[in-house]
């Protein structure tokens, strides 16, 4: 299954936290998932919510199974929610259309996998998201 | 597992089910979670219709899984509704988004579990919920 | 629906608690359900791992749906332990077949509900339950 | 939420998958899960197969569920099978009985969690899981 290694994904993992700790965000929570949705590497920062594995996973898991950054998900459930919800149950209400799910490409373009951060506002979820890419020296796309 | 001792949940279950016969409210129904969203003590008052456990643990859940109050909760499902049924399908549709769901703190701050009430409005559902956790000498968040 | 009182069943939860630890069993988990299946109370002994509220829920959930105590499933699951699994197919998985469902019959022999119990070993889970129910005045099936 | 710090939850991870490497294991995937069972650290070596997320958290999940070890489990299961079933059923299908699932226990003896490890075969598992759990100063049951 292409994806990155685990060399990069624990790159991508740590910088996002050191992004949001720079930031003072709340409590963040990475997982970095291969080409195929499946999870490579995860870590929830101490004080985080219990739940926050499934959603930075709902985050990055419809990135890749549609092939749509976090940003665009958002789009279009904004314009057609049912659209969303039904996609939703077709991936066992496991897709969390918002931003901080990240696309991950290689320098042809191709997908290989997403990013998913969760803890702050979305929007700050996605900044520390792009940082961790960016220093793992990939494109991602928010 | 943090959470309160079994003691602490008998009080809160009993006062919160004593405010409501004080206030003349509907048959209520109870639930107190731990840290973890799990069932640590449940009453249901007579009367009472037999799905109120499923709700009375929805609201909790959402509380301890999110680390968000009921009310909070209901925000953001007013703000962006097909978030909140994004996070429930990552839940297994199991948390209800409204007041009721009681966030329960420890002296730091930190979340040690939730209580859950059903059977009146909302609004009164969280007031009974708020007097059970007074009783047991908790800080509640509504 | 069919069931015992909120009060009896307060006194059957704290029965069986209090007959585990005169027997000094493990810390136990009990629930009383309604004629329907649903939950009308339910406590977790400090202590007892994070899953019991849904095993004490199994035990006592096939008693009421298939009318048949936790020790007569087992029968059926030792003979022919497909059809307990096709039956649990049906039920969603929510069935455990085994000692500590106990069935709750009024006079007239009617099933108004079921006990499950859990924590130590099946046989003096189903004893905790029978001390419970007898301090309650009813008669049970284990 | 009690659990190991994310620090000594990395300190796990990483040190069971040196421990693979140095006994020439096949590569390993290791979770860490909380007290009430949610992720907080997990990564996957490079050549593992995709399912080894769900198959890692499933050794540990009933591992915390239960209070109950993987080998405990499977010594269940031998003598059980459709009580393992069964108790699978009541949570969602998401436990593995088998070695790998370590419970961790803090001094007084209460279980913090659990790490599960896949990949190899279960009783090399285990090792690694071991390995990991001593090098982070804890006390694990395997």
């Amino acid at each position: 299954m292409a994806g990155v290694s685990l060399n990069k994904a624990r790159t991508i993992v740590r910088k996002a936290l050191a992004k949001g700790q720079e930031l003072e965000l709340k409590p963040l929570s990475v997982v970095v998932l291969d080409a195929g949705g499946h999870v490579q590497a995860f870590e929830r920062e101490d004080g985080a919510s219990p739940g926050r594995f499934d959603i930075a996973r709902g985050k990055a898991y419809g990135a890749v199974m549609l092939g749509m950054s976090g940003s665009a998900q958002m789009a279009r459930a904004e314009q057609q929610a049912y659209f969303m919800n039904a996609v939703n149950g077709v991936f066992g209400g496991a897709v969390i259309p918002v931003p901080g799910g990240v696309l991950l490409r290689d320098k042809k373009g191709d997908v290989i996998g997403a990013v998913g951060v969760t803890g702050d506002t979305s929007d700050n979820d996605a900044i520390a998201a792009m940082a961790g890419i960016e220093a793992a020296g990939l494109m991602g796309e928010a």
